[in-house]
């Protein structure tokens, strides 16, 4: 039997048996993989960090999506920045008050890969209320001028291509690409093992919002297990979120209102890796 | 490098550094190993799962104890059934309330080396409030005359040792054991991969008490980093737990009386396991 091992930290390894290699290229920017996997369906791997797959995919979707576009009051234009999947884009368009998505990934094969494997992730890519650019995301904010409601960074691993999207200067911009109630969110890895990129990302992300918020969510094949994102927000507290109402409308497998709430709701142990940048 | 490699299922495993083994043996009823990693620092594993580890280990202990404990109005005797580690038995006597702890661990072995490797965790063993039981857990409790307040029923997996602590006729006695406001908890798994055994533990525990609830936190070593816990109450709901003025006085790195209603907020595809088990 074949083995797809990602190395999570140099001391850590989750290995998934492989029933075929669908795909192993490289692209401009990283390495490319998908393969047929017996426990999570079909996965993509880039440069051996497991982004995605048919059998969890829907809880880093749902739950990056939906908690910020419920926390607004009437989302109508949304950025996603990465995610060419289109798995966070296919959340977006489940919400009656988006009028346009645009899509900035800067790797054109990954789309490709996801058009071609995963027809249900990537489903929505066609939707004649989403638009999609093969760009620069650090590039494409700093053009905007018709300001956004909400910016969902779906980004790899700050190496490599996502580097740039968790420096300071990246969320001022993106704080200025959105519209006065305007909100982010990011993807910030794993309190239990990248407590410094849920820091990097604090300090960056409070230094351009008034408002910031850490929550929760469960990814199995991400390492740990425990998923972080963080938001800044112009004025809505993503606490007492005020699209509640619409929430019932969404068809989900792990946002609910409730689980909202609970995401913010932090152990002791991650709440204190903020309080390590406040006290300094 | 060395490595210790958990066959979580057929098809997916987890692998972490090893710098020794400090024990290696086969008790009367399962193996028993003791592996230092780098990490999650000292880990013990029974039949090649892991079991516990000092990194994690605050997780599920306080999950298992501080949950029932604070639902109860005034837990005063506590059952632990399993949990040779000793952490769920530190946890209880965090509990000023409480005068008595019964720890009933088949396996003396796990115990002895739980006292030598993990001193962090088995540190209340000797805690004049403690007695601690090698016996069979089956057979204590049918056998109780004076009754709990609280039983916890921190077992393995649902095959060897574990298995009769998973039917019907064990959550009978455990009600029988219990006083008139008593309650059960039991780990029960992960959602993900072992959905089988939250609704045979969801069948067995609703036969025996009218209040059921399933609660979740994030272990990192345990398969997909998602754990079930199943309640079972004759009166207090877990869900309205009547203690929450005492857990101000517990020292917990993962457990809060917000982190308690949060993990009581089960995502659709999780509550969907107990809806199959009602709808049959």
């Amino acid at each position: 039997m074949d083995w797809f091992t990602e190395n999570q930290t140099d001391n850590l390894r989750l290995s998934v048996s492989v029933k075929q290699t669908l795909l192993d290229t490289r692209s401009e920017f990283q390495h490319v993989s998908v393969v047929e996997t017996e426990q999570y369906g079909t996965l993509l791997a880039l440069d051996g960090f497991i982004q995605t797959n048919d059998v969890d995919e829907f809880v880093y979707h749902e739950m990056i999506a939906h908690v910020p576009l419920i926390t607004h009051s009437n989302p109508r234009r949304v950025l996603v920045i990465g995610g060419g999947d289109g798995g966070a884009v296919r959340e977006c368009v489940k919400h009656a008050s988006v009028e346009r998505v645009d899509l900035v990934e800067i790797d054109g094969r990954v789309i490709d890969a996801c058009r071609r494997f995963f027809p249900n992730i990537a489903c929505e890519l066609d939707n004649p209320r989403v638009r999609v650019h093969v760009a620069d995301g650090i590039r494409f904010i700093q053009e905007v001028t018709d300001p956004y409601d909400v910016v969902i960074i779906d980004s790899s691993e700050p190496v490599g291509p996502g580097e740039g999207l968790f420096t300071p200067e990246f969320y001022g911009n993106v704080a200025r690409a959105l519209a006065p109630e305007g909100l982010m969110v990011a993807q910030t890895e794993s309190p239990w093992i990248n407590g410094h990129v849920v820091q990097r990302a604090y300090r960056g992300i409070r230094s351009a919002f008034p408002l910031t918020a850490l929550y929760l969510a469960n990814v199995p094949t991400y390492p740990t297990g425990m998923w972080s994102f963080t938001m800044g927000s112009k004025v809505h507290n993503p606490r007492r979120p005020v699209g509640l109402d619409r929430a019932a409308a969404l068809q989900t497998r792990y946002y609910t209102p409730e689980v909202h709430q609970a995401a913010f709701a932090l152990p002791p142990f991650v709440a204190a890796l903020w309080r390590e940048v406040e006290a300094k």
